[in-house]
């Protein structure tokens, strides 16, 4: 686990998206963000106070978080004297880029000397064993999508948020960078080797109160060619009890595969239900999560009303609806 | 790629099981096996010559395989010896071995001096691409199971054997430790990392002529909890014209999984072509091989009988009867 909370580096963010992992923490997990550092010409503004290295120690902040996507995929000598000065002020640090904080030998020799860690989300770090199969108590929620990048992780957290509002016992499970970034913890599971995909699934999420929820981040799609079977491992490692469909209606194809149609919801919903009633056959499918960015409101509320007519299932857009909906179809199973 | 012919090395097999690997190679690349050589103590016998390392050498043979699994998972000092010498007689050498060659210093400087290379097939040396789907030319067909170790590889071998017979175009492609020792090459799917395995499928099967097989080895089963990720990426990354179900009736539960069923053939083909179809909407569920080594022959015949009656297509035990009716399907598609 990643200490707790964090200092965001915004670095020199040419652009608000950039900086979208920072977004997420400060959007999802406030608690986690003492405040932000960016440096000159950072272009990103989280709205939270920017402090010093010295300032954000001062504040409680353990882990400075690259909060930031790097240009160009090299971690520059600018970033780098930030990120020695952090070692050397009792910073951990923790980063989701492709280039490892773990490979640059500068960062290496000064948290070695410092006694501070360096979390590279991407890479797994604990032996996951094969999984086993075996029943686990208390319940999980898994997010499965027509496509890739529809919103899995968002429904998850928003699900998460609204079952803590409400005092229900429930648990964000991450399986993917920003979402360890933003939780502190979790499998990054594109990273982890093909036979223990399921195992580091069941070691995610393992045996709870009967009416405590793992809310599980989704990957990729059962219907994705090239990640397919990364979402396979989630949908029997993970013994999902409810399934959230997850869709974004205006894409005219399946991301990155040109020619290759998008499922309808009732062939996602089943398929993923007849895979996972291998796993858990007492699953369910509970409800749908319809990422309508790319839609006007008044036609997306329409959208999800003939959505949720056809399917009979209640549709939402969480991030113009909020999850309650979704979160009322949980606690019916 | 692994250079052949080999001399199979079979140490000091307790029993012939433990050199199934080399019975492997022996039976379906016999011009690959020059000869054996087995320590005192050797409780298997393949049949081949006893060749001194000298003696294989000069027979022609360039790679020392590791045939045999070894006891307790280390790397013996009797073992070693031998290994050595073979190095020193210029024996590139090959293992399958959990316990890896590269992870033993003296084999690593003893190879590096003498120029040798050593191939642990567990481990991929490829980086492999991410999936793109693209539709490749060329045919391909993939055995998928009822469950894990029910003869997939033993049907792909044997239809590999069959097309060769009758001057056909066909390729067996490995994906397991096994099939890559016997063929000298493949990928050890089970060890590539979950972002490219289905890549690392297409990379094995790429663009060949139009009359041309691939014979894909297929890995776990879409049905087992534990390596079902495994199986997706190959139905997806192998783009399969065509399957043949796998299966063996006598299991009274899925391999490693009390409590979990089988599923039926009819459950199988239902899910696994709608899946292939994802990926090749002109998929075909072509026949079906059954393992019936734990049934008499009377009722294997009979239940073979059963099975096509009910399917509606050819259904052999390939090891009882051959491959030639799933060959004879193979070439309708």
């Amino acid at each position: 686990m990643i200490r707790t909370p964090y200092l965001l580096f915004l670095g020199d963010a040419p652009d608000p998206l950039a900086a979208k992992v920072a977004q997420g923490i400060k959007d999802w997990r406030p608690e986690n963000a003492v405040g932000q550092f960016r440096m000159e010409g950072c272009q990103a503004d989280l709205g939270l106070t920017d402090m010093t290295l010295a300032e954000a120690r001062a504040a409680g902040a353990e882990t400075l978080v690259i909060g930031v996507a790097n240009r160009g995929g090299v971690i520059s000598p600018a970033w780098k004297k930030v990120l020695v000065a952090a070692l050397e002020e009792g910073f951990d640090l923790a980063s989701g880029l492709h280039n490892l904080l773990r490979d640059e030998p500068d960062l290496v020799a000064v948290a070695e000397a410092c006694g501070r860690t360096l979390h590279d989300v991407r890479v797994p770090d604990v032996a996951y064993p094969i999984a086993n199969g075996v029943k686990r108590t208390g319940k999980r929620c898994l997010a499965v999508g027509t496509d890739c990048s529809v919103g899995k992780m968002y429904t998850a957290l928003a699900m998460d948020k609204e079952m803590q509002a409400r005092g229900l016992k429930s648990t964000f499970r991450a399986t993917g960078q920003t979402g360890i970034l933003i939780t502190g913890g979790g499998v990054p599971l594109d990273a982890v080797i093909a036979d223990f995909m399921a195992g580091s699934i069941e070691w995610l999420t393992p045996d709870n109160d009967a009416d405590h929820w793992d809310l599980i981040e989704g990957q990729g799609s059962l219907f994705h060619v090239s990640y397919s079977g990364v979402t396979m491992a989630l949908v029997h490692g993970g013994q999902p009890d409810a399934l959230i469909l997850c869709h974004e209606p205006t894409r005219n194809h399946m991301r990155g595969l040109p020619g290759y149609d998008l499922p309808s919801l009732e062939t996602l919903r089943d398929t993923a239900l007849a895979l996972a009633k291998v796993a858990n056959p007492a699953c369910q499918v509970v409800g749908i999560s319809v990422n309508t960015q790319h839609m006007d409101e008044e036609t997306a509320i329409a959208y999800l009303a003939e959505v949720e007519e056809d399917m009979g299932l209640p549709a939402v857009d969480p991030f113009r609806q909020g999850a309650a909906r979704l979160v009322d179809a949980l606690e019916q199973v």
